[in-house]
């Protein structure tokens, strides 16, 4: 019985997978603390979440409290330099390759807001129009044109214009971005990508080579145009915990070409309309609400759900009726 | 007999390299009848070069007379556009790995400067600092200083200011270049360039990424400053043969990303001072006469190899003494 159990498990822990391409549950929900003890990132404990209260006078975010942000990479030292007088700055991100931004979207980028009102912060916003072009296999001309209506919902989450920076990288790659991407990208052997991001010899070398270009936004030095002379300031990356793996390279990356590792506070996903086992996807408009969805729209897509979930389980009643499940005790053992 | 000769041949034919970053013929001189049909380029005949000299109005290039420049592909329908009274443009690069560009560096060059003053089209050099960075771990600042040293020796050879174009990957890589990389990378897979070039998964994902960035100048569209509204306009790349890999992946992904293929025309490599069997490379110094090299530096280099060559056959004279291979016939059979 025991042996069972643990074979059971092995199979459920195959099952759970998490990439920045793929998140599934393989059924039951997500095993966060699985994720954690498997990415190798700590719990965000209630101290941690007591001293972003004394630090920014202020109530934490309700995604703080509420355990939506559960977990970190040395957020705890971004804060210790903090109180001492130390800045840092944010980055965080979006793969443009939907029409709009849904509501598990925006989860970053509203924490992220507050994460910039609290500590006065200057924040980069990266939208990797390069790596949707190439993984959703649209033209160049529709990711950068995704790319511009995104940054317009991103742009309507409020941030600080007088201390925020949005670029795509179609844009922005170049120069001291570009020579980082280099710096970064001789530290990775192919080997480690597939490790890490699970890649194969047969994927493409555009996807083999991206990697460093989400990475190197972790650095100031590629944006000399922002934090010039400041090559040490600290970055703090808020996402989900699905881009964990792009960042785990990065830090590891970091000491190596002699720049500090960024910081992280990671959220989890934003279940899709259909339960918990999923996180909200573009790739399925079912599973999602959209910023540009009407009232008429969300009504339709959540009582489709509430009906789709009523079927299965007078569905199920009727198989369950059908084995005699429904009569009396006493006919359970005729 | 006849099958030990076969099994030499095999031998031989398995020890010469010739990649973008490697040139052994493994003892002999370079069989360029072999790489033709192994690379599947074409030989550059004398009906070529007798149309050249009729659409040019000039006396081909001692290159071209004296088979220097040996191979092409697809000059032929250069040459039948030229005819048409439609023009082309000319790309060409070097790697920066050394202070100064040796003899051998200089062959594409001044071939260049000879086929843009004979059909009078513009020229684009590309300088892989990135590459060189990536490949003989140099520093990012130091591989653009070689660049820009570089960029002094190719100036001298005289090119049209007014049509041409030189620039470093460091300095230029971005916008509609970058986006054409993109649309290159995406169609190459890690096995192809394991097949094109030899890379392997212990390989950098720099490395593996790169071929894109060198095949990307062969559109026009990768210079929108230079070619705008002009997407059709063929490319002309003259080259040592032993860049063909990257312009083989190059004309195999073109049509499938609605550009045209660029034709090449290809040279022998320039032999090291030590012989035929490999070429003038900076990697080894003493193979290689410098443009900054003095009247002094040279005579010692060509001394030392005379000297050198003079010691190698009297030691082998000595040994073939030992065996008495120089006593009277009559002795032969004692």
């Amino acid at each position: 019985m025991a042996e069972e159990k643990e074979t059971n498990k092995s199979i459920e822990e195959e099952e759970q997978v998490v990439t920045p391409w793929e998140v599934a549950s393989g059924g039951g929900k997500i095993d966060y603390d699985k994720l954690i003890s498997k990415f190798g990132c700590q719990k965000l404990d209630s101290n941690l979440i007591n001293r972003v209260e004394k630090l920014t006078s202020r109530p934490p975010h309700v995604f703080l409290r509420r355990g939506v942000f559960f977990a970190h990479r040395d957020f705890n030292e971004i804060l210790d330099s903090y109180q001492k007088g130390d800045k840092f700055y944010l980055y965080t991100g979006r793969g443009p390759s939907s029409e709009a931004l849904h509501l598990g979207h925006l989860i970053p980028f509203m924490f992220t807001k507050y994460l910039q009102d609290a500590f006065k912060v200057p924040l980069v916003i990266q939208l990797t129009d390069d790596e949707k072009c190439m993984w959703k296999n649209l033209s160049v001309e529709e990711s950068k044109r995704l790319a511009r209506e995104n940054a317009k919902d991103i742009i309507a989450c409020g941030f600080d214009i007088t201390r925020t920076f949005i670029f795509s990288d179609f844009g922005y790659l170049g120069g001291a971005f570009y020579e980082n991407v280099v710096r970064v990208a001789r530290c990775v052997s192919f080997n480690q990508v597939r490790g890490i991001f699970g890649f194969s010899p047969e994927d493409h070398i555009g996807k083999i080579g991206f990697p460093p270009v989400q990475a190197v936004p972790s650095f100031p030095t590629s944006f000399p145009h922002l934090f010039s002379g400041r090559d040490n300031l600290r970055c703090l990356i808020p996402c989900a915990i699905d881009q964990d793996p792009y960042f785990r390279m990065t830090r590891d990356v970091a000491p190596r070409i002699g720049y500090q590792k960024p910081a992280l506070i990671e959220s989890l996903f934003f279940p899709a309309l259909q339960g918990e086992s999923g996180k909200m996807s573009a790739s399925d408009p079912n599973s999602a609400i959209y910023v540009t969805d009407s009232k008429n729209d969300i009504k339709k897509k959540v009582y489709f759900q509430i009906f789709y979930a009523c079927m299965l389980i007078m569905f199920k009643i009727s198989i369950l009726d059908k084995f005699g499940f429904f009569k009396c005790p006493v006919n359970l053992h005729p």
